[in-house]
């Protein structure tokens, strides 16, 4: 709104005030009694005005502090029979009763395990899946950008569609893109890249392959960030399943990653929240990114900016409910609900195990990554599975070259689904 | 998911069931009964199996009607003790059941006037502030943008955002854009660029002068667009607003229009679903862009692929609801809405007339648009207001070069407001 020059800088006080009166004028309009009692304001009498002034000392500024809350009020003068004012609640660097999620997820998600988040680092958005692709309206278009083989679809799709690759080839792959393969060798964490890149994309616990990163593998990723002035966008939508005690569950457990990486969370996977859309991304005010004059600049804002001018925000309905997922009962229900797929994730990895096949990923994550016999592609196997248990899995090769051999198995269903197929699984002959 | 290659043709009716199956498999299985009423399903029993092999033939592909309705059914083989298939019924081109919105919208504000709207030419997402910004995704990085002056802020700032302008001036204007300049002579609606341009943003009724297009008007940007290859975003989120019988609600009223324009529509507006989010666009099919190669490509199938890839949708209750406006009881609330708006503006422009203002807007959008009194900047009025009447207004210069010396009023607010703001309006002195 304000592009078109021509204020000074008086006018600051009352820009703030331009959002905040429509929310709070209400409450803080002071009137006579007879008039508070009129539904139809009529003129005001003279003797309420009277009454009226004996408040008129409160106009200007006030400042006061109650315990860890700063309180501020501003007063407009006694004008006919009202007086208009503004006040603000501040704890902890945020407006009370306005960004009461980005303060739970910061507190409950970060702070709480000695992780260091403010709450204007946390963006309250509709999908993880959304922000993964919208991440890049801020990002340049000559980055050298590096994505894992198997990979979730989504990373590699916004950047053909954002013209950041050249053509695909037969097997899938996209010119331009520096693929990091993954199998069971290295465990699903590739190795660095051999060229330099200067975009990464992590998704631990992984989607597809259920595998995580180990502290010491995240180390390594956010010392190369460091050193070459990468970023690492790390998805970490499925951390409410790691189970293991040693497994970081935000990169930012990792000294320095506050410099190096933003990082995608989801309420999908935890609360159910995926029909709903809720999520949400850590953009530290750390973060530098290098111009392409070769100034080093912050994210934070440019992201704010996207944020503010794209997008407008989730519903309130939405993001209370998200807001629930903290309380007591809430953790507990997310709690139950993990316990119920992880479950679902022990019964199919022992299914699939005992078909005699390869199998990985389930422990820590609601998917299971399975190695079929030996020289069948991945739609054999989806049509074999499909065919004689009538279940169907998700076939590897969907999710890139590295993937081709392997399918996925959900453990997002009910217990009593997840025994029939594996019931089923164990009547395969492979 | 389907990038990995290797798939046949075969597969193609496997991958619609993919996305069919996990919604409609509890509907379709058909068991015995015994099973049926057993919360975990146990070792089918001989009779069972025996039972229901009497419905074996319904094996296969299955295609009826029913008057316009068009029904298929698959289903594969008995196996054990179950038999699985999908079923989906469609009509008018539309599975039913899951294209509820798009189906109310396409009928009821398009088709139900005449206009032609296919179904799945309705895009419905949170909310049309996002998709007048996230249209620039299939859209090139070259294009010359002309906008008007006013102007909604989005559409400046989403293309500077995306880089397509230069600098921004001491006036707030972008180096690279086209202005077309709105003012009382030319009823706010711009003359024809002198340059040729391939985006044009047209908002009708408009934000923020309030000012609607005529069909002639319209029809001079449609031609314009058609001869020059251009491309008209038209946002339409005020429609609900036209009180005049004569004034366009839709582009698509404009013969030529499926073929050069894309049409932003909101339910904020006419819902209240501001908070909400829930909005549509509608990209016609016949709607070609032209490559940098110089071919004609369709940009429905573009859009489609942006909104699969980088969005997931609004959730149902949200839907659900956006669905009820379009029912007799929604139908009635909606009008009962824009009447009270409608009366507040009309209390609204008689009290800036009163006051011997030039008063413009009001009569077919929500919004008033004041011309000040010669010489005072509109910041200058927004102190004055803000000081003496305790009314926040909006700074006309705040939406471009053009807007200063004006000043926005809105008429959403409740009817005491409005009555008392039209009361401290008659009581300045100007």
């Amino acid at each position: 709104m304000n592009r078109g020059g021509g204020r000074t800088a008086d006018h600051s006080w009352m820009l703030a005030m331009r959002f905040v009166l429509p929310l709070l004028a209400a409450a803080f309009v002071a009137m006579p009694a007879t008039a508070q009692n009129s539904p139809a304001p009529s003129e005001p009498k003279a003797q309420d005005t009277a009454a009226l002034s004996s408040l008129a000392w409160l106009e200007g500024c006030w400042k006061g502090t109650a315990g860890p809350r700063e309180f501020r009020e501003q007063w407009m003068p006694l004008q006919g029979a009202m007086m208009i004012g503004v006040s603000q609640t501040i704890e902890k660097g945020a407006t009370q009763g306005y960004e009461f999620l980005r303060r739970a997820i910061a507190e409950n998600d970060y702070r709480a395990k000695g992780l260091e988040v403010a709450d204007d680092e946390v963006f309250v958005s509709d999908g993880s899946k959304c922000d993964c692709g919208n991440i890049l309206d801020i990002l340049g278009h000559d980055n050298r950008i590096a994505v894992t083989d198997p990979v979730y679809p989504v990373y590699v799709d916004t950047n053909v569609m954002a013209g950041h690759t050249g053509e695909g080839d037969e097997n899938g792959r996209y010119e331009g893109l520096v693929y990091l393969e993954c199998n069971a060798e290295n465990g699903f964490v590739p190795a660095l890249p051999s060229e330099p890149v200067d975009l990464i994309y992590l998704c631990y616990p992984n989607n597809p392959t259920g595998a995580t990163a180990t502290r010491a593998q995240l180390e390594t990723w956010v010392a190369y960030a460091l050193k070459h002035d990468a970023i690492i966008l790390f998805d970490a939508a499925y951390e409410a399943y790691i189970q293991a005690a040693d497994v970081p569950h935000s990169i930012y457990e990792i000294p320095g990653a506050r410099k190096c990486a933003i990082e995608f969370r989801s309420f999908s996977k935890s609360g159910g929240f995926t029909g709903t859309r809720c999520a949400f991304t850590i953009v530290p005010h750390e973060l530098l990114a290098k111009t392409t004059t070769g100034e080093r600049k912050p994210l934070h804002p440019l992201w704010n900016r996207r944020f503010s001018t794209k997008f407008n925000g989730v519903s309130y309905i939405t993001q209370r409910g998200a807001e629930a997922l903290y309380s007591d009962a809430g953790k507990a229900q997310v709690a139950a609900l993990v316990e119920l797929y992880m479950g679902n994730a022990a019964l199919l990895r022992a299914a699939a195990t005992e078909c005699g096949l390869a199998v990985y990923g389930g422990e820590n994550a609601p998917y299971i990554w399975v190695r079929g016999p030996e020289g069948r592609t991945s739609w054999e196997m989806f049509d074999k599975i499909l065919n004689e248990a009538n279940v169907v899995i998700t076939p590897g090769s969907g999710f890139g070259l590295c993937g081709e051999g392997y399918f996925r198995i959900s453990a997002f269903n009910s217990r009593a689904n997840v025994e029939e197929v594996a019931r089923r699984f164990q009547a395969l002959s492979w």
